[in-house]
């Protein structure tokens, strides 16, 4: 896997290799093309490779729109309204190609996004590596009393040692017992010559949700926004929320006119629903709204004071 | 989950009521709907609803070949004729939605088949059931010495007796700790009032990847098919085979014709290669062909003599 | 095509046959299904099959949630919480299928969503019907000044009689030139005997894009919604839009609370940027905005302006 | 429209610049990246980016398989084994984007393949060229006798240059009433100010399914093969199988051992059914085999003898 000192080496001489393209290119990004960038204790994200730049946006809406847009003013404007008018298509121009070092219980969430293309470690293959995901203290949340999809307060103090230990003691464990069923020697032999070892598809049953695999996975502009719209949103679990953030940052050196047009039309934006809009529209007309009387669930209108910044009462 | 009591009267309950329908139905699988049926040790496989019968393939098809087709003998010999020429859009008019309880590392393979409708229990918002895994003696392969991704001999006596242990108590083990971090009691209390528990969407990564987790899976038939050609394949893990087999048994009820042109076009179907082709061609000419002189690889030609029935040498 | 005295026939024939289902049903949807529900001036729209009721929605989704959701509240409240966070997993969990007749201009618009299933009548094989669409007067409008995707005032008097004229003799012309080339007689025999005829594949270029084409067209419930939140939109172009229209009041009849929380939700709500949020905020706060202090674009304030109700100034 | 010469002028300096990149790069496609590759009269096809090499498809293949395969011998048999049995994920992480123009009945088929990203000049916001296509005259088909989707002899004398003065009276025909009934001058203003002119979305009804069109059409490589498995097929339609060829001669300079094990085990390859494969047998083991004993359909054994080199009797 990716972590030992040869892939380092590996890594070093791919980004020593210079080549010349033809291609559109990305300065900001090829500064960091190849290099793995450290997400949660032992994973990390790694651009492997990218096609386009904020221009081929441009250029395959142009395509579409043809000489009728040749007056537009500029590409900045033509991408914002592109994004608030949720177009799609110019933005499946673009293409980026990701390694990632991820524990299974996360990639289980991320694998639900359908629209991308991934190649993952196969452990009927080949044996997964001892290597296992812990919580820092400050990520043992309590499950939330308020909200069954959030985390609540922190873990502390003897409880949270004791869930350290045993989230430890059981991954080195199952993962003893893991080898152990296998039963494979350094050199192929078996490790005791007794026993004949369980199939590697069979002995990775025993190993926790908490272990790491790895993938290549390559998707293109518009469904990586969707990705990241749900990924790093408050709501999403922290340790998905962890690999989007890395993410983020990597769309903004990629695109970063892109980038800002989604934070502003997507990621930052608000959706008022008819009633919702009803509501507001009566408030700026100076009437006094209330929870019944907008007709919006307690939820809904909860959620519709915390986004215009007003008491729930 | 639908293991209970409960959900055995619900089912009973469901299967009780009849309504009438303009829509096209099979009282073959009218039969079976919403019946569980079981796989491995605690799995499940359980119509849910359908769409479509043979005739709704015919039906797409002669929209688009229109008057065109009138003629064509009959509809067996249509669906012969779509499937042998791999058309797609016809088989895609048929949409089946199963229900299926499976064990997490045979839902990390089966997930991988992305043209499909999923919506998984989550162990974010909900407790996972006490239900594992364990493979019966027979299945408990060792690996492959020819094949990477086959399963070898069976693993037996003493071994078997050490590994099917191992398994259970882990299993056991990790839902206890499980339970332990989460400190849920019976009525949304903490078990333990010392202890906030750990939120579900943390506690959850001590799990083995043997527990079961379920989902309503929904896909069209040329999918449906195409993932049954490769899981229903002796190369897929005996695992997931099992369920695959189940699928086909359930489709061979619904589209009984599909079903006969899928085993004979495509799961019991060969495909030759140029250089393959040739050879043929050469024996049928009556010369003697070897691997050297075929020009195929080693391994293409093993498979080519086990596809016809040659000795190899 | 489905047009003729022998289609009303055969669609009366397939409503007069009800069977026996344990599916779920919707007595409403089944009212109207096989009929042709007319759609401009020769099109038509059919619901040929369906798949789900509303309640099928709530069931995926307390698959997913298990337990933990056992206690909200009622279905309806679920429907529109999981519209408005924008789930997309249990929407999937519905199908329906159509058979469309629609005039190839409209298709080609139709046809770039691409998450649905299609079967097309097949002019390579078949040879369309002389059926080719006419816009009523009140549909002939000019080309927008202020908006080049919308249109402006309606062509009038003798511009509008020429330009009718010129489509109705245009089209009548060119079907007219696609059967010469064609030379098919009645009995598959040429035409005229002199003469070969030209391929279907071939003569079928010199048909005009207001010819009308059909197919098969089956979607899930989620991938409907879209396309409906898109070309049911006052944006669409009229023609596609005449279908949507259909298509929602199909949606009404068939998922009742689906379609309530859509409107509610998707058609009628508005996005507010972050910069618009901005202005909102600030206008609740009671001071005054304007274009110029928003940082809004002279596009997207006049946008945000209409959807409160304000005047732009 | 990219025919003029502003467009040659863009290319040209388009293709001037170098920048240097870390990413893989192919030196045979570089070469002519963003030429324009002529197909039919006034159609082309140009490559506008790409992403990954023939090593990009074995990198991905060993995050599969992982230490597993760091025997296997070579990448060359790994990639022909990949295609063999048909694994998909490694080539999906091969990209590319062409630049295409072509007649819209063309683009009616191409679009049928969902698997791609496209942006097409859209006749709704710009007013298309007059540009069409007329067949060269041994192109001029006549429908086949023998076959419903495949052409026969050659449409040759008086009635060819009937046909082909038919379809070049119509296009040009069709283009002045369009732009008649567009009425837009040079300068926007409208050319006969006595009328309003129709709009865009409606004008374009009248033209003819031979004019042209362009799009930016971005697909990765394992679907790009399945568009060509069957688009550089005999049976393919003429048109669209030009534009197959062009892009089969990109593959080759792009990826040359993907190339070669597409056309080995894909385009040159051949299936058996089931019944074939034992007809097969029988013959090897000297038996007289007859279309009756095989079981085959008539054509299923028309097929068959022709894969094989044999007499139909």
């Amino acid at each position: 896997m990716a972590s030992g000192t040869d892939d380092d080496r590996e890594i070093a001489a791919l980004r020593a290799e210079l080549s010349q393209t033809r291609r559109s290119t990305v300065p900001a990004l090829e500064e960091i093309l190849y290099t793995a960038m450290p997400v949660l204790d032992r994973g990390f994200i790694r651009v492997v490779d990218y096609m386009g730049n904020d221009g081929a946006v441009v250029q395959a809406a142009r395509v579409s729109y043809g000489r009728g847009t040749r007056k537009v003013s500029e590409d900045r404007g033509l991408i914002h309204y592109l994004m608030r008018h949720r177009h799609s298509t110019p933005f499946e121009m673009c293409e980026i190609k990701f390694h990632v070092k991820l524990p299974i219980f996360v990639a289980r969430q991320w694998i639900r996004h359908r629209t991308a293309n991934v190649n993952e470690y196969s452990a009927r293959y080949s044996i997964l590596d001892r290597e296992f995901y812990l919580p820092a203290p400050a990520d043992l949340a309590a499950q939330s009393a308020a909200n069954r999809q959030g985390r609540g307060e922190i873990v502390e103090g003897a409880e949270a040692a004791h869930v350290l230990d045993l989230l430890r003691e059981d991954s080195l464990r199952q993962y003893a017992h893991y080898t152990e069923m296998l039963n494979e020697g350094e050199d192929g032999a078996p490790a005791d010559p007794q026993r004949r070892g369980l199939a590697r598809e069979l002995a990775r049953m025993s190993l926790t949700l908490n272990f790491y695999t790895q993938w290549y996975w390559k998707i293109d502009l518009y469904n990586l926004m969707h990705f990241l719209s749900l990924r790093a949103d408050p709501h999403a679990q922290y340790e998905i929320r962890a690999y989007a953030e890395v993410m983020l940052d990597v769309l903004r050196r990629w695109l970063p006119v892109c980038h800002e047009a989604f934070l502003q039309h997507r990621l930052h934006a608000v959706t008022l629903s008819a009633a919702a809009l009803a509501a507001v529209k009566e408030m700026l007309a100076g009437k006094a709204v209330t929870q019944a009387s907008s007709g919006l669930s307690k939820r809904e209108w909860r959620e519709l004071c915390a986004a215009l910044g007003l008491p729930e009462a």
